[in-house]
């Protein structure tokens, strides 16, 4: 089988290398076609970006040449975009005009009626609302979203606890530097220092689940009825959102029920490629999950979930690039290409 | 008026250290006996301790000979005490029984019946319960103990808005790591990490508020009714507590309310040494506090507070080692001399 | 006496609070104009700029209208240039031109032949070459300059060495992050990380020491004859440059003789408000000097020296945006009230 | 071929959990013996070790039983030793004589005359003093031994440059607390500072690059005629040291001339499995290298060099505890293997 033509909008920031990293050597996906804005379009990718990750990047994506975020200039079945929310409102609408499927990981769609904002493991159902997306919009491609960063540690964790009711949760983060992209958080901000304050980060994480946890009618998703009330920070951490959670359920599980419930989550999708072997990880240790050790369980894409106690507390914790970003958006790709969508 | 003579028992440690800073030129209290163990007894403190804080040792503290922690060997009319758990447990109470007055930074007698866990600004009316415990005790002298280094900073917030009912705290912290002591935590444990597990800390955050906010009968504390349920996580700060606090109360007040609570928040007691003008302060910067650039406020001993949003949600901020442990023990020891306890 | 009233240039950033935060209840100079960005001017110092410093913002700077950097706005003797090097060539000789006294923290004018590049403590009968650089440029005021953050620390430490016959430096510097200002190193660049590069860093570090030990004849400064040889590198440091440094001399001392050296160093400035008591610290355990224990020493004016070993190796270490620049400009202007050249 | 048995003496460490590591699915070795101290023997590894690395632990290996550290308990051909320094005196001799291969990363042996100080790199040919070593001592085994972490970092780049004539070396290193061992540098020591000193760090640098690069003449190594000049630094990373290097040599080559020496260098260790493809690389862009980049190039066995100026000055970095300890001795018992001195 041909692999499928894939580009990356906004390559060349912290997603974008994200992005780029996710793609290489990819079984279904090809790396053919790396868009960014015009201060880079013309250059080699290598000169466009400076690469910032501790992987290698591979000789051939360094040569590529970089394009116009521009669905005339772009070359591809399925484009990644990571570009600025202010920036995407219009061109992902453009590129879906123009018959690409587009997997965005930027905000401004999230919560756009017609638009599924997925986690594999929660809610693949809601792809079918593509169909009404395209229909109402006279569009050939279409767009599909993943959670904020925060959002997707929790909600991946609700989904096995939905059973017993969920009625409310608390939610404090601590959150790696990376999920502001490299510029985002100078080193005189959190040296040795705690910022308890996101912009806008709290309004996403108190609205997204329930959408995520929601019920595709046929015409509409209609949301889950619980409350997320939280409280996001910043802390010297690279990469890697750790994040307490607390949920009040109805059933009142005891912690053994909820870690077994963890520990018997199997979403069946082990037929796609950049799905984890376990999409939650329990940890017994007393003070696990800690995100320099635990970040890239799963190679990034298993949130680990340790410290169940009654109340119902925990904590969960994943890598905010990876599962909190470009490897969400290429898992939905790869859920897209499953349930015929693409390819 | 000569001043009173104090002691420190385990002066080398980190809470030690801060006691001998504390003590410098305070206007009530002369530091006349430095207790540490037997490691220790017979060196000049200089030698004892490794200096550790970025003010200077005072000369004449550093030629002082160090002594064992033994009622016969300090000479003092008050005692600090920054000693190990297990050690606290029969130390203390030998001091009081030679007739110190005992100002414990300890966990170990916190929960005793008949002994205050003090806050000036939230209870000062505990101090009468010193009267019962000499009595039952046959003791000349007594013991008091302030809050863990945790509890203190939002149990000090609590104060203002027990007006409106509390029934429930949910708290997140992120703590320093002077909080554990010098060598408590290894940095190859917390450098770009957070760990999401501080040892006992969590017991003692979920029960040391509501004694402290109890209220003293005549014969015993009857502790306040409302439920705190934390979870404690250690950050790589060098000094001051971060703890993001939902608050459940009765009246529902809105965010001015208790914001208004807070800025009204008199404890009359300026008149102590060691009490900052506010006790809490108010921050309006949507990003503030944060631990570097606010834990000194009040020489360390204010409390600040910012994000009041509905929930009611908050975050405060305090210096752990300051107020939160050695400022607490003595600003308490400055509550027993205005009462007449001391002097 | 009236105070001499004093202006600062670029004001909101790293820097310029630290020229704000020096001239806090200053005993000769009074903070009369603060200029800044035309993005900046017009509004209210504490509206320009967002305060990051510990220490708090003086409610009658915060209340300060900020005015454009052009000589006709502002209203001052003497005026502190906190100025990106482009904007400071030239505009700091338009407020020379203008008569003001312009003391300089920025590179743009420090090698510039009759400037004088003045460390109280070497080199204060540079002075006299303001008097040609007035009368060759027909200007009223005058240009003053300071050295580089990571040059002063080791170029200090000279003076009492030079005796010895300098003959070759090599130093290795680990930076703080405050020295590229509050934007300029992003966390994900320098957490637990090391930078082994500051641009343009080392090219000033190897020429400006030879002009701060030179003489000046009574027409140019005749640079000292040794080499400096630099390595420079950012470190996860929030405030404090740590150098190592070798210097081969002619006379070949022995440690203790340098030793002495730095003991006995007296530059006999005690009469200038800002000098610390000791323009240089020797300590002597194994581990000094750090930047988180000895940076504020002498109110940050003092570089602590240590490690004194054969070869001749030794630390030096200072606080970068104090004494290695706001605090040094400040104690140029009291020099330059001294030597009669202000007020 | 069947493999060689391989024990890990002091296998709890943090070196020692690189070794367990390392030879995770070795193509040559099998892990058949686990030592460490009384208080672990006979638990399971994973209950007398705390798995601390990003890595998982092998199930197999975390099932072992751990034994004492005595040649009777360990069943191996080859042992590897990460125990401390004055129990390895004694004891690695012990396996010696009782005829195991000993590949040690202590610094005990390390100068003896006749123990070789391997870098297979620099100085394969040092093997054979094993014969002499054997002989004297009536051994059926025998020592080897690796040079300190921040030594081989900068001896590896001398080989390709002895060419030169290389007289003296001056290195400043900035080094990571995992060389300190797990709860060797607490946090409260090293956040946000540089401690500019390392208990006897200094001087094994200085005097093992001579015993590295000398020349065995059949009876004994004669010492390179070199001198080296270093101080030691320890900065807030994990894992990674860095160092500033300066080399003077006799024919004054240009940096072009060492690049193309470094670019060139090819040790023909090729069929060793843990040899990296390249032991030297060479980083053009000016930041480079970083530790937390480039320390897992070659999985962790390259040493990255970047900045060659004229001086020559360089840059030089690798991971201080898999090339400058357990992959060292790794590499070094391949060399053994290969040489024909076990298996």
């Amino acid at each position: 089988m041909a692999k499928i033509k894939a580009g990356v909008l906004g390559a060349t920031g912290a997603v974008g290398q994200r992005f780029i990293e996710g793609l290489r050597e990819h079984p279904w996906f090809e790396l053919t076609s790396i868009a960014a804005s015009e201060r880079s379009a013309g250059k080699k990718y290598s000169e466009a970006a400076k690469w910032r990750l501790e992987s290698e990047l591979p000789k051939d994506f360094a040569e590529m040449t970089v394009v116009n975020v521009d669905p005339k200039e772009v070359e591809a079945d399925i484009v990644f975009s990571a570009l600025p929310s202010d920036e995407a409102k219009r061109v992902e609408a453009e590129f879906a005009q123009a018959g690409f499927a587009v997997a965005s990981n930027t905000a401004t769609n999230r919560m756009v009626d017609d638009v599924p904002l997925l986690i594999p493991e929660c809610n693949s159902e809601h792809l079918e609302i593509i169909k009404l997306q395209q229909e109402r919009r006279g569009w050939d491609g279409y767009i599909t979203t993943n959670p904020n960063c925060t959002t997707i540690m929790f909600a991946l964790t609700l989904k096995p606890l939905m059973k017993f009711g969920i009625q409310g949760i608390h939610i404090a983060s601590m959150q790696a530097v990376s999920g502001a992209g490299y510029e985002g958080v100078p080193s005189m901000a959190i040296l040795g220092n705690v910022i308890p304050y996101i912009s806008n980060e709290e309004e996403k994480v108190e609205i997204e689940a329930q959408k995520i946890m929601g019920t595709f009618d046929g015409q509409k998703i209609v949301y889950a009825d619980f409350d997320v009330s939280a409280s996001c920070h910043r802390v010297p951490v690279m990469d890697g959102h750790t994040e307490a959670v607390w949920i009040k359920m109805r059933d009142d599980p005891t912690p053994a029920e909820v870690r077994d419930a963890f520990l018997s989550f199997d979403p069946g999708l082990s037929d796609l490629p950049t799905s984890p072997k376990k999409a939650i990880i329990v940890r017994d240790e007393p003070d696990r999950p800690q995100p320099r050790l635990d970040r890239n369980r799963g190679n990034g894409m298993s949130v680990s979930v340790g410290r169940i106690r009654p109340g119902i507390r925990y904590i969960c914790m994943g890598h905010n690039t990876i599962r909190g970003a470009a490897g969400a958006s290429i898992l939905n790709a790869e859920l897209l290409v499953k349930k015929g969508f693409l390819g």
